[in-house]
């Protein structure tokens, strides 16, 4: 049986999803799973929460936890990590940009990058500087990219698919969407994929 | 150099507390750490992050997809669950007869039994004829410790612990200190037995 597709719900100002895009690939493609990059707005979504912020910025027990949680991750994954001067970083040209370039094969490699810029160098994202950094240290032409994200079908494509992030019940990122099944946190990654690849009875 | 002692904070009305209660002395014995166990409620440390009763009551989303979590967790742990008709089911009898047990040798196995009574049988462990019960299938008499979980200076140290937990920046259940590092989260259990193992140079 081939295995279930694994969509992976992330937001650029996510921390975790900082680790789970790190992750993803190397851990997919042996196992043979398609992965579905979906981008979406966590701001909406907690806001129909009631948070009109990131819940470790609204609970600082909490957001201390997080940080040094960050930290002590990726020593162990090895992935770069420097203190972000500010939090949540605006991932709203990143997410457009995304969703405008589909499936070209650079896609995940400029998700990768913009989070590693947020988390690993404490780079501003939500700059359209940065962003043509980022497309430019990949091979990418950044300009049709920039403009590209900037049509209405991309905006339009976001908001719906944020949207359907709340309908779908999703409340925090990374999520991972397993045919019926959610997922929820980088700790879950390794069985959201046992469930793609076997899923119980 | 001897393992760092690990404690483990757990509430009887956590979900999670479950997990990690039926894992900790299974993975923490040969590893050689020795478990400190730390009962407190959670109701006064939500309440000073603004919360009235469980975040899982509070945010439906979050609640829906932990009890769906939970159900899959303990088939993978093959524990027994059982939705409780009831949550959060109040814990203070069975904290403050764990605290009056203290080091007593079936202190782990009550503590164990009264978490799969709530989780895995929905049983209402804020019930003295459930505690009782427990006990009894224990081998463990039950009245004497009864009367100790009513003394005075029991109900002021689950007081204080509670306290502390605030103080030490405890947010949720179950937590794990390994000398000052906080671990929380059943799913932390592996990284915080590893700390006390291995502390980073």
């Amino acid at each position: 049986m081939p295995a279930i597709p694994v969509e992976f719900w992330f937001e650029f100002a996510s921390s975790y999803s900082y680790l789970a895009a790190q992750r993803i690939d190397r851990l997919a493609r042996p196992a043979g799973v398609e992965v579905i990059w979906r981008p979406f707005l966590l701001g909406p979504v907690f806001l129909s929460l009631g948070w009109n912020d990131s819940p470790f910025n609204i609970y600082p027990p909490k957001g201390r936890y997080m940080w040094r949680d960050l930290a002590r991750l990726c020593a162990k994954y090895e992935l770069p990590f420097r203190l972000p001067s500010q939090f949540p970083r605006n991932g709203l040209l990143a997410a457009r940009l995304t969703l405008a370039a589909g499936r070209e094969p650079w896609m995940p490699d400029f998700v990768r990058a913009v989070l590693r810029a947020n988390f690993g160098e404490d780079r501003d994202i939500s700059q359209p500087a940065v962003i043509r950094e980022v497309l430019a240290d990949l091979g990418v032409a950044p300009e049709p990219w920039l403009e590209a994200a900037a049509h209405d079908e991309v905006k339009t494509a976001l908001r719906r698919q944020t949207e359907r992030a709340t309908e779908l019940g999703i409340f925090g990122a990374p999520t991972f969407l397993v045919g019926g099944e959610m997922f929820w946190g980088n700790d879950r990654l390794e069985d959201a994929l046992a469930w793609a690849t076997q899923p119980p009875g």
